[in-house]
């Protein structure tokens, strides 16, 4: 059987050379990165292992010995706090035989990573502590140490890098909006949502950036937003804008009434306005008045990912006697399943002969954003 | 380690050759056309996606708007019904975002195909005709029109070829026999059944060719059938024959008696015949006195099918008041699970090491007339 | 993209020379051969497929007819007792259309081996007997004979090899120690338990061959054993040694107590001994007073595997009035889940980017065994 050649990469190329070019001009991404295993493979090694990720929130690590998991692509982070309230990232895999160390989303240790298979223990900033029966062989404590993986935190988030070359995280995010006056680090998680679905990680990301399918889709959604007025803005690393709530809704949820009390206690233009931005490349803000919704999608294969929806409101939100989150969540499950039915349609389209890359209405420019963005990254991949 | 070489499929083009020898000295298809994941997406690419394959029946498209669906491959075609009643059909993906348009298996459309993603629609024709908010860059509609397949009727069948430099539709079915006397255009579905089974497709072909495994394997049809009477004919696009019912049954059902009027009114030697054909690939046709049963068996993976059967009466069986197509469903569903039993053991057989291709029996003339048909199609691409 | 390089496996042969090296030196099997499904398909063409392979007890073939069959791999081999009382092993597979003869585990058969396809029947030493309706071509008997595997019989298990040219499993099991003492031959199956795991068959083997992780793991293992007291011998096919109970314990059971007859009537030192033995590449041996354990273990994937685990007594313990396996089954139920579960571990680690190749511990030694005859066996097929 022929094998197959470099005129496919060469399709490929020319494919995401049209994706990067303007708007008007450009179609959007070619089949091939919704259904080829080799584009995830290179996603997996070259894309999620050398960006900053989020891996959750600074809230889940209160204590010493406070430790949250993350599973980013084979791997499952670890970021444990020590006794100094230091934060450390490790990979999850023990210096000896290799377990796995610990394999809960979150808790706490008590002094120690122990492994449970041979009880080899590491202190809580990785360094080897002791085996037992231990054997001169095993005195070199340093080359034992775990793994380390470099991390930081922005607005309340606790990210991950795999990449030991890592540029700095700062470097990266600061360009984000300044949203110091939403108190975002503050923010207290009132509920999770928790999906997997059949479409690949950028279909979500793509379905998160416009609003152009709402009318036809989110009859909820739309009677509180104002689709037309969505902002945009963009750098190396996210883009988004504001969207303003029609007159006389106050946030996004069933009811359109606020939950909680306001993030920015001293909103002004705030006070109709929903931010959503996307943070590549699978963090998802959206910044309400009362609270913030975050989605991370995450790739499992090529046509499946799991995606985590968290909605987060002010501390003092949570003191009300009657707080009740539901409406917002209830508004956001609703929501996130209308998306998640046509993502799954997308996915089933691109796998076809007849898929074409198509053009970008011009209320699709964030889209267009991302996929240039992603095209950016893919090409010097693709042998041209 | 060391790269698969060519030889293996020298050996491969060697066993096919094998295949294609009169039937005395030849030998079944070889294990890795029935194992090897790359002939499985050659089938696809190369025989699937290059033949005429019967999607529906034509009396599932009654009215103008009617559509129906099916999945070929990782395709799900449609085919719709315009206002002028002229069939259409086409890869059933948006082309803005490229969301499979249609999921239903088959319904009436309300005078337009209308994307559920962003609402874009095009007329049943396929034609672009509007997207909300629309700009000037949409303006070349004609850019926007659905991607048309090639599409025929015969007997009844809607076919659909996905290779636009397609054969015509009559040419290749113009050797097939004539059997206008069974009006089967007209007759209508009574009943469906649906499987799925862990053997390739191609091992379901081979399997309905011959009933040499009869007496053993299907005592209530061995009981109807005068076995040894199977005739023979064949041509580059289907191959079989008729076989004569036993003195005092009317047709194949539990009791024999059949249950609908006769297909042929005046049917003389028809009144004691069935006549089984496979239409190549994968359609295969039983036409008995009072009906017609169908077998679709469509290709999901290397070792994992799915068929479709269907039984037919002439239209006015359906008018008598006792008309009980019971009968003969339940004859069909009992000999099609005796046979899927036996297909999944010669898929873990053909799986084997110890697997060799066998001789055919002369009673196996049908077999091999597939297998030849198959082994021709595959050399070409197999380095010889 | 890329195509893979020379260099991955440059790295893999470099990790597996470092395996090789003595203990204090030597790092565990890196993570590739946990987690590549080439070496996968590898072990299962070459060495499940070149090495003797435990399929079975002589007790599972009392008469002529009786037969048993085993999975290897995608073969599930057919072992036959004739009316010599001789056994035969064959490829499961008919010669006509390659069907799998039989799917049972184990049965007697009614005096020939008949396919259920076409009703073709092979004598009980797979000589070619008749097919229905036959003919001329057919009268060639010796070439339709099934094909016929390399077997035979150690200790009361029955051994294939598909290898034509397997070398004499005398030679390979002369070193063997002696254990005709515990009279293995005679022993019956009490009981027999199955897992499917998620593990490399591996990790599997390695678990089973130290007893370092057992004060944290296995509670009531470490009641009775003395863990200190491992011996080890080795030799080219089989690694182990003998472990002492602690003083006032009979056997490995709930209570500590024995259940049956003593294997050794005559037992002396082995009245406080357990042997433990693997032989390569996936049958383990756990001899104690008073019963057999046997553990065998089959890939199913790279990461899933299959764990039979059998108990085995003198045939006289049967005739106790009060005999009851309960507490030896409960006991090694418990402690296989209380293994497999880090087994697991070990694999979900393996696949990490962190891990690493560890040291060995010196209570290891036979995991080290194991890891250099695997290590010397794959090097050969690597690209250095």
């Amino acid at each position: 059987m022929q094998q197959p050649s470099n005129s496919n990469e060469q399709a490929l190329a020319a494919a995401l050379e049209r994706t990067r070019a303007p708007l008007d001009a450009a179609r959007t991404l070619p089949s091939a990165v919704f259904t080829d295993p080799r584009w995830l493979a290179l996603e997996g090694a070259e894309l999620f292992a050398r960006r900053w990720i989020a891996v959750g929130r600074e809230e889940d690590l209160p204590d010493a010995g406070s430790f949250l998991t993350q599973t980013i692509g084979s791997e499952r982070v670890l970021v444990v706090r020590d006794h100094d309230r230091a934060l450390h990232a490790f990979y999850n895999v023990c210096r000896h035989r290799g377990a796995r160390l610990v394999e809960e989303e979150c808790g706490r240790l008590r002094g120690a990573i122990a492994c449970p298979y041979h009880a080899w223990t590491y202190a809580l900033d990785g360094s080897f502590r002791r085996a037992p029966s231990s054997h001169p062989q095993h005195g070199d404590a340093r080359s034992l140490a775990l793994a380390k993986l470099s991390h930081g935190m922005r607005e309340g988030f606790v990210f991950v890098n795999l990449d030991p070359q890592a540029q700095a995280l700062d470097d990266l995010f600061g360009a984000l909006p300044d949203f110091a006056r939403y108190r975002l680090p503050e923010l207290r998680r009132a509920c999770r949502l928790d999906y997997e679905i059949g479409a690949n990680w950028k279909i979500v990301c793509e379905n998160y950036s416009e609003c152009y399918h709402c009318p036809g889709v989110h009859p909820q959604l739309n009677r509180i937003a104002d689709l037309a007025s969505g902002g945009f803005e963009e750098s190396a690393s996210f883009n988004g804008g504001p969207m303003r709530l029609r007159p006389g809704f106050e946030t996004m949820s069933m009811s359109g009434r606020a939950i909680g009390a306001r993030l920015c206690p001293d909103s002004g233009a705030d006070a109709s306005l929903a931010h959503y931005y996307l943070v590549y490349p699978n963090l998802m803000l959206g910044i309400h008045p009362d609270y913030l919704v975050t989605h991370v999608v995450w790739p499992i294969a090529v046509d499946r990912s799991r995606i985590k929806c968290e909605i987060f409101f002010a501390p003092e939100a949570f003191d009300a006697p009657a707080f009740d989150p539901g409406e917002v969540r209830e508004f956001w499950d609703l929501t996130n399943r209308q998306d998640w039915a046509l993502c799954e349609r997308v996915q089933r389209g691109a796998a076809s002969r007849g898929y074409l890359p198509g053009p970008y209405h011009p209320s699709e420019r964030c889209v267009h954003a991302f996929d240039r963005w992603y095209a950016g990254w893919l090409l010097p991949f693709v042998a041209g």
